[in-house]
């Protein structure tokens, strides 16, 4: 049997798995931001009638998961694996969405990579023919995301201008063989899996410049692994540095001699100006709500053929970082080919 | 392409994956335990020269690692992938061993159920040719265990009858394809994923009970999926219930009119009755330091050629358990066959 790893990290799928369908759920502050009209649901408020941030979070991720299956026509028994993580403690989202749903589950844990790390497992199982009705869902909470990681949002504390704005938001994608056909045209065809980095940064407030280099050895990796460049791809879009995190990526291009022109980033889309969000978005739930409806839906600002989706997670412990640890960073990247 | 799904959860593996090789790592009280002499490396203090416990169930992870690779002559570079999870926030051990070794990495969350989890995965990469030297690693430490999801050690709690103790321990284990040999002669050949059961149990000190019904369902589906019984398993094993959990589970199947007698559990092994564990171990690491060397190097009390292997996760969260939520459980199996 032909290995299907290429180069040091890369994986191709040559049956190329379809990118079946998605739905998208949010808070009611992620409707009023520019994308709003393009998401399948908005809450009217963050709490979605649960009694607490973790029990919304946990709706956020249901919902989308059986909205993107009403789409399909289909009933979570139809599902023949899901693969769900979020950035609470024991992924309890997604340990509760699976147990609401009734599906066999694998759980992840890959903080904001947790969409991309999904669906490069996902492909493999329907590249390799272990199933053909897969969803991959993630979901962070904007509150519960704070209380847990950096400070209560009861506290009213100063957010620093380098803070990126966790998203309430969720979303689910469905992955399928090729054959059965995607509406969208949308087909996976290579994923680079992450190391970790670590260039010690320990700053909470500042992540973007934490997982920058994760994002730029993972793509640069996939360079090398591939023999592919910045022109062969319409879009390559990180997610999520945020503002800041997204020049860190730019420069660490431009002083490699590459122009960075396709290089973007799925946290500077879900707030405007006007929403103080500081560095821009963030979280488990932003890319997979901007990843579907602004880049797949063709609502990017040029027609998008090939795309790099590189997730990037920042695995922040309060625990280590009590303990003096920096902020260790891994970013995985799924190749998106459109053409049935 | 075939279909490699068998039934509603199951997964099979024409090529056989291989489990080329393990290392296990505990601390000093498993070490004085019955199983002390088949480990291959136990520290002498539960702190491993570190300042936290968290460090030093970090290191537990690396030194498994480290020494199964070094069992190979492999560095870690020869890696293709690892896959790790721990039951820590944010899965902080697997994360920054992943930074230490410098791999390509896969981070899972699945409490207990991590190992079986992670086998399975990487079974379905090796089967499917995506990989050909791959890790799956699981770690937990007593000491940060009762600190993140009971109570801290320090605080000198009684422990109910009911508690299971939570190993120091790590194990890794090293999976490659059919023909590369396996020395212990062990080959992956189907592997059935669980779906998340709850049937209400809320007492955190408790764990085997809540874990019981997600291991008997799982059981009962790979039987439905693969035509197979109990009396085609010289072993079915879980990981880990304890005494206690142990007892609900056979007390399932012998009301479902099934002789339970190759059911056992890993948690029953590594403590003895002097070493006051209450109703036995658990905890990540427990069935990764047991299931080698106890199982698959030939030391249990009949000989095995055919082994289901069930690691059971309780998703416990103290944040949903103090909002009133029960622990929801999951159980994934492999099955595990001996001859080249």
């Amino acid at each position: 049997m032909a290995l299907k790893k290429v180069g040091a990290q890369t994986i191709s799928f040559p049956n190329r798995p379809a990118i079946l369908n998605w739905a998208t759920v949010t808070g009611p502050r992620e409707g009023e931001g520019p994308m709003g009209s393009y998401f399948d649901m908005v809450g009217e408020d963050p709490l979605l009638g649960q009694e607490s941030w973790e029990k919304a979070e946990q709706r956020l991720m249901q919902y989308s998961v059986e909205l993107v299956l009403s789409k399909l026509g289909w009933q979570p028994q139809d599902l023949d694996f899901l693969f769900a993580g979020d950035l609470l403690n024991q992924i309890i989202s997604s340990n509760f969405t699976a147990r609401e749903l009734g599906v066999p589950f694998f759980g992840l844990y890959g903080a904001c990579s947790t969409l991309a790390e999904g669906m490069a497992l996902a492909g493999i199982l329907i590249d390799g023919g272990y199933g053909d009705k897969i969803g991959v869902a993630a979901v962070s909470h904007h509150n519960s995301a704070e209380k847990e990681l950096r400070f209560p949002t009861e506290l009213g504390s100063q957010r620093a201008m380098t803070a990126q704005w966790t998203v309430t938001g969720a979303g689910a994608y469905i992955m399928a063989p090729s054959e059965t056909g995607s509406p969208a045209g949308w087909h996976l065809t290579m994923a680079t899996i992450g190391k970790v980095n670590d260039l010690g940064v320990q700053d909470s407030n500042d992540m973007g410049s934490a997982m920058a280099p994760a994002a730029f050895d993972t793509i640069m990796t996939h360079f090398e692994d591939t023999g592919r460049g910045m022109a062969d791809y319409d879009c390559i879009v990180t997610g999520d540095l945020g503002s800041l995190g997204n020049k860190v990526l730019l420069d660490f291009f431009q002083k490699a001699n590459l122009n960075p022109e396709p290089v973007t980033d799925c946290g500077l889309f879900i707030y405007d100006e006007t929403q103080d969000a500081h560095s821009g978005a963030s979280g488990c739930g932003c890319s997979a709500v901007v990843f579907g409806p602004l880049f797949l839906e063709g609502r990017w600002n040029k027609p998008l053929n090939r795309v790099l989706f590189v997730g990037t997670g920042a695995l922040l412990s309060p625990a280590t970082s009590f303990q003096g640890e920096t902020i260790p960073t891994i970013a995985h990247a799924v190749c998106l080919e459109r053409g049935n």
